[in-house]
């Protein structure tokens, strides 16, 4: 069974609290439960993972990236700086989708460049909680391409 | 029956012939008949339009926009300078998913900038005819929220 | 008598639907009676047109010039980026108003700059419909000194 | 009776000999006289002012505004960067109308942006010391709407 | 006998009225006329096109070019901001020639950057209609090479 | 007893007045005189000036120097472009503590520049009145050590 | 009692051997314990938390935020990069102040813009350690009011 | 006798006490003396004048200038932004020569753009106080020609 | 008879085994024959030149100005900061046609600016040798007319 | 026995693995093993340290710096935004060398910045491996001079 | 007896006969002979050198730097681009005075930036031959000091 | 035997009296006779040269490049704009090292931008003259791979 990893960066932990008219009312647990619920569906397996540290999501990359068919990552803040991450993607060489809740390009002007699009598949912005359920169907066809 | 509009702006009336290693070899016909496909599952309609000219897509969203509970967008090269657009688009006041079939990010500098994107509740960007498929489905969930 | 063209560009025959706490409640076609009504008093006529193609507002340009003693233009968002249009009216050689209904420079970054405006003979910006009226009365005294 | 205040900025005073290709032909005086004159019409009351002095346009603004309707301001080379005239137009809090006699925007780079622009109601530039009198009677239709 | 396409942007219909200084006295009609009679001498055949509508020209290139060994191209103001243009021109895949009647290098700004050069296979600019005879006669050495 | 100069500029002397929500209901005069009663309990002495004129700020400071251990200002929108006041504040090498009663990083791009902090011991931002009192006890204990 | 958090970032653990000339010669320790002392005259408790990690200082701030009343912040050199940071301080939405032992602003050009400033209350900068005190001095009397 | 006006901006009449490394040990005054003598001896005489107030040199270039020659200015801190300086002297018509008594293009960026300079017939730069007496014997040269 | 310079810049000399995909695989000297023998059908004479000594260009063009009626350039690497090369053709006076043997336009953005072509006639780029040829050609008539 | 410090940032402990096209196929233990026999042969011990949390790489310079005579660090993608790496680097107060793999002056634009080099002693760029032990040699030198 | 350097760059030889309106009408040699005039009366030696080659302006700085007291050079389009020959006037060590002919700061966005400039002791420009000679009598005033 | 071209630029010649406190006490003569010593011991050989021209450098290099395995390069101040000495290096198709003695990139912000290091192989900078002797050892390796 495809294995795929779902990976949250800083703050995102915080969902549900954090300004809910920006981000939603579900918590990242509640996501998480989700996105399994329609991996379930795909016949699919799905690894999630959050941390506030960037070191610590490389290393859940570098350590997962074997295991692993592809991978939905929402970066949070990181998304704007982390040239790591992105290394750390590019590496692993797996389909990646990047997702994020808000509609960053009807934000602040440095929400709108991100440094880690250029070594992704593709990106899905804007849409809440479902971009995490729809980047997985997404990916789901695209390896079975 | 809920009625949403799928748009296309210059030269996507080529695909299928148009660079295939970056847009696919789906026609844009093909592109309609599987989206068409799954608003019958989903239990929507769609009306779909491409022109090679901004007046001409201008024209028709201010036109259809009373019909409408939604539009899926694809502006092609109108993505990057046509404000005209941009604003059409705001004044219809309809929930509304910018799709690109590439991932612009991963191309040259101008493609990497939306002035349509800050009107629209959504950006899906990468993941080929699918994107056009997710943001109807998007739409939909969207709106019956 | 003088004539004068009165050309309104992309999105304005939405006027008076069109996010009226911004552009005001009435329709372009009440602003075009409202003018007709003044060029009356002043002694001149006038010729009313839009268009949401920017093509076509260079067609007409280039037909009426001849008959033209001047031109009252609101080039909608074409003011931020057609150079075409600009040519149009440079090539034309008549006296110039350009008309912006909202205060353009109170707005986006991008509604600050203006293309149209350095081959104009002047700009009247954020004072609604007025601004139409007034640059009527100003190309009419221009034109007689 | 509705009172204005017409103001003008650094070196206005010098008009009619100053660059008379550019500026016009007319003194400041003469400006004066004619939108005096207008303002009978309009049963409206104004009171003029120039100064080369930053600081004292923005002393006279603090002192009149309790006593004024609206604001008439041709802010000269100040436009460009007093923001400190800004920030007591702001205070003022009355509806403003930005005047310039030449048409900026085709002229120096540096002339086309203004500081003073975002906190008017509009600005009108161009229509030589016509420009004054259309602001006013803008003004005067604005305060009665 | 091979078939070029010699196409013009938005106010090249004007030549000979338009700043003559600038673009000289031709009109685009003795321009087409002097190319066709060049044509015949090296043995191919050539259609000539004009429109002031950026999708009108998207609409030619794409319904021609089956039929076109390479394009000759006057893009008028198109040149500098429309990337649908190029993009049609880049979906042709033909040889084509940029041509400019005035040295662009030598006037405003933003008259100096062109979004088509890219996707050309040269340029040809400031040497008046005979750029159109000349890019004609490469594109017929070019594509016998 | 060392005595501290407390000099604010243009528009300070509206506080009260002026945008509330911005800059707090306390006036100028209110806050002179909590910082003269703080002075009292501290054991200096203060002078408190404030002028709508740079030329007058420069000129006081130039007058009063030798008679003062360090200067607390608050340059209202000179912040951002007077470099004569930047330049007169340098030549009395005084210590001397910027102030701001909002968080000026939170507002306009423009105001997030100060032209006067690269001269200054420090800066107090967004801490309203406060920040006058603050700056003294600061000063008073750095030229203590 | 009231309860403040006090944070500093990468490197503040140094204080007392780096740089002196700059950052003075206290450690960290020895600031951390005046303040202390002066939340005891306050009536207030703080406490106190440094880590090189921004990750760390980011679960920090989740897991304190409930029993705080405010924070004071020197960020270090995240100051100018750690968006992760900044969007944790506004998801705490505590009264925050940002504190600079040196005056930043006459510092290297990357160190005079800070991505955390936008969010917080206010900013004092370049008063040595006495910046924290007074932080917790203003912050006392914010929440109090 | 043909008169020259001799300009200086704000802080100038601190010379010798200010920054001596950076301006020189002179005193305002001892270079006006130095001044007047080699005028003395190239049968001109001069009128000098200071203010730290943009508006005071405006008032006195406006009055002065019917009855001088030509101008030589140090503006001091006013070169990098006083448009409105620019304006009075420009309007003056009066042959000009800029004066900085150091080298300001070794010393900050903003020190190295004077908005001054495209008004004037030349400069003078960090050659100390020799710089007023050579822009003399300049414009003496200059106005004789 | 009339005279042409043919003139290259540095490394043009190794034309032929220099990246032969880019600028093609005809050395300079089979480029200076064809040239030549253009020259003779159309009654011209031309001086090839070539150096990698940008003063030894100036010299050259220094010399010859007189006897030449016309220049062809290409300035190699030069093109993009030798402003003293421009200088020396803008002081020649002459006519003159910049060439470029590949597309700069689609090359590096270093490459997409010259300091050469404001003081052209015109430019010819990316087709291959032929430019030489047609530059030739377009000499020879320009001068005729 | 001098002891240097041998540090590498994020995702180094992938090489072999990762892009070898662009980093060599050495693993990182190699190269360690490499540098620690160079170091033999040098008379000099080293310690290496990877991680990719820049806050462990903070936290290990901290603690080594008293036991270490200089630092080799290839800091990976922090190279181009950790300020706080820098801050520690520069506290520690110790030669230092900065080394990449790869040549980044003809990667992305974005590789080609460190915000790391400025507080080096000197940089080695694009040798792969060799890079290390060169850095080594060097810093031998250096601190033996 | 002081010996001064009298340089000039490229073009410079062309002086009289190149654009007369900008640089005067005097030769080169006349003006070495002028200040060869004015030298003799200050009791200073000069040696004049003009080159159209920026290694041979090195070579000769360097050559002659022992033997000189100072430097006059006007390196015309050197001015903006050549670091090498701002490294060698710096290596020099020898006072030095950037004389332009025009005012450069009236002309072309580029001619108003010198790489010079920072390395010299001052600036003349806008004088016309009249900087040589202010230049050398300032040099020597200056080596008297 | 493998022979290497190390080559200087401008104002190299000077090293030893040249700012020994940036560039170090040893002369240019000095450094190839060390170069020469380690080349013995490598078993390769080197020819070295140096020119203020850059013409003279591009001749050298077209006319050794076939005798040559690699090269080392110092540009000295061409480092910056020398875009025909890029080419000429490009075209010699030589692994090729960059040097730079002192550390560029904690100098002037110009000198942190190479035009040369995107077609060399690697760089060197900041490790004085022992910058030749490394990159030397490192070409000996790379073409021995």
């Amino acid at each position: 069974m495809r294995n795929f990893l779902i990976l949250s960066g800083p703050n995102l932990n915080m969902l549900g609290t954090r300004e809910p008219g920006i981000y939603g009312t579900m918590t990242l647990e509640q996501i998480h439960a989700a996105v399994r619920e329609r991996a379930t569906t795909l016949g699919v397996s799905v690894e999630c993972f959050q941390s506030n540290h960037e070191g610590a999501l490389i290393d859940y990359i570098q350590q997962q990236r074997q295991r692993a068919a592809g991978i939905v990552i929402n970066p949070g803040a990181l998304t704007h700086y982390s040239i790591a991450l992105r290394d750390a993607l590019a590496d692993a060489a797996l389909p990646t989708i990047e997702v994020h809740l808000s509609n960053v390009y009807a934000r602040e002007e440095f929400r709108q460049h991100s440094v880690i699009a250029p070594v992704c598949r593709g990106q899905i912005a804007g849409l809440g909680w479902l971009g995490y359920r729809l980047a997985l169907e997404a990916l789901t066809t695209l390896v079975n391409e």
